[in-house]
């Protein structure tokens, strides 16, 4: 089957490269530690010429293969690669953002090799705290390509990661989200903090110790919030409550569960309802079953997983800026 | 003036000492960096043996001289100095927790040069999320010794740092504290997050951030919590709403107002009151500068900075276990 399109998702510590032929399918991939922020810096010939420009590195190890293979293929890429630290700064677009148009503004970067690379702008909330993402947006349009249009009223799209996002649509457009920084939190504090010092991790994922953090946030002594609560994930343990090989799931549990409880007021808060809304997931397997087993405690009944999501976005996309040909009327 | 007591608050990160006269008057005092996670290393010679017992030397170099001068003069230490990883344990006294009566049960350890250390037990609650204090017993000590009887009724003593401690008292005992991991939190997020990178610090201080952030944390934005709120420190820089000179600030004041704004709400639910309590604020001047800025935006209208209450503390204890004499009489 032949390749039509280069799809890449080039976010800040990681860039995976898809080989897609019609209707997206997915021929190939691969997976590079050369995000935004750690990109390679051994130079070497791109065109006849030494290079030692990050961006074009790292592009050519992710698909200059590919490239040399078939060099009409069109490239297409979302996330940080457009940010202003990125590759092309691509500029985000405001909500209410229709994320099936996006493809209509791509910003276009010409490679040493000569080959152009197409960047999806991000999508900016310019409310009081203002909100962005970058790589997000095109997930998003992954997923609702597969869903029936009514389904977006009573939806929240959740997509776990450093920076974790939760995304509301309408009618195709993304009109509000929020963003958590969960996931940095529980890295710089296992790592920097005093908590680490008693973590012992690398051992199975401590399910209990997990679930407990996730009650405790959810309980009257979660009130103090997870600055207060943090501590008694060291106070456990000097106590004997809490062994270290638990300590870090139980940490997890307490901060996914803390935003997990603030999400679900927000939620019954802005729908004025006390009922919450579907959710759907996207991104790391393992996460998404964090997310999900704590979703499911805080009262988010409704909760299913999305795969493929951003390949499938960037297929789109690739379709609606006429990159790729439609394989519909097939 | 004959100094009486070699008093030793001996924390994490810094061990201070001071030579105290009768009353508790303080003859001279000294800082280090040798708190009990940053020993000194380099050997030297005590009672005539080499030794690289690193609290042996840190002691050494805190007060070495003034026993050489004094050999009789007695030393009381508060702080981590007492904990598992410190020099001696002191088991930690149960809440409620007489802190008058702790020069009771002062743990002793023979130094090298043959001097007794007395160091002050912790207090522990143990709640379903335990809480501990080490050296925080001794400056509400320090307090409740100028303060008459009634006042503790309608009073929250509050510890700036990195856990910031709120203690609630009553009949001279510790009764209830909550501890918040808020100054910790500010420095790793800024140090190693994301948040660190676009900010420009030590310039003078950025009062109309500081209070900006405090204002976040207490508005409607601010119920989704600071794993969320935190990112705004990142999207208003991208905005352009706040400079790389003022993200620190904004930040210390959007964490610190987290906090405050969750202590005000457990304080009025637990006194079943909408009256908030006199407060009492212990610590550096600075950071309690920035705390009783935040406190009056969050309603905390009785605010009031305590003095040395380290050093009257350990004096206080010093007199309650018998190593120095009372002079009430004079």
């Amino acid at each position: 089957m032949q390749a039509q399109l280069i799809a890449l998702d080039w976010g800040t510590t990681s860039l995976r490269a898809y080989k897609l032929a019609e209707g997206g399918q997915v021929l190939e991939q691969r997976s590079l530690a050369s995000g935004i922020m750690q990109l390679p810096k051994a130079p070497r010939i791109i065109g006849g010429r030494e290079c030692t420009d990050g961006f074009e590195l790292a592009f050519e190890e992710a698909c200059g293969d590919w490239l040399d293979a078939q060099p009409q293929l069109p490239v297409i890429a979302c996330g940080m690669v457009g940010s202003a630290q990125g590759w092309c700064e691509a500029a985000y677009r405001d909500t209410p953002a229709n994320v099936a148009t996006l493809g209509t503004s791509l910003q276009t970067v010409r490679s040493l090799r000569g080959v152009d690379v197409h960047i999806v702008p991000g999508v900016i909330e310019r409310s009081r705290l203002p909100n962005v993402m970058r790589g997000e947006e095109t997930q998003v349009l992954g997923v609702l390509q597969n869903l029936p249009g009514e389904a977006s009223a009573d939806l929240l799209i959740g997509l776990p990661g450093s920076h974790s996002k939760w995304v509301e649509v309408a009618d195709g457009c993304i009109v509000h989200f929020d963003t958590f920084m969960t996931g940095e939190v529980f890295a710089v504090l296992s790592e920097h903090s005093i908590l680490g010092r008693t973590q012992q991790r690398g051992g199975s994922f401590e399910g209990d110790a997990f679930d407990r953090g996730v009650q405790v946030a959810l309980s009257a002594d979660g009130e103090t919030g997870p600055l207060s609560t943090l501590f008694s994930a060291r106070s456990l343990g000097l106590t004997g409550e809490l062994s270290a090989c638990a300590q870090a799931d139980y940490l997890s549990g307490l901060l996914i569960g803390h935003e997990l409880s603030a999400l679900a007021n927000v939620q019954r808060r802005r729908r004025n309802s006390v009922h919450l809304p579907s959710i759907i997931l996207i991104g790391n397997t393992q996460l998404c079953a964090r997310y999900r087993r704590a979703l499911d405690a805080c009262g988010f009944t409704r909760v299913t997983l999305a795969e493929q999501a951003t390949e499938r976005g960037l297929w789109q996309l690739a379709l609606a800026a006429g990159l790729v040909s439609s394989t519909a009327s097939r």
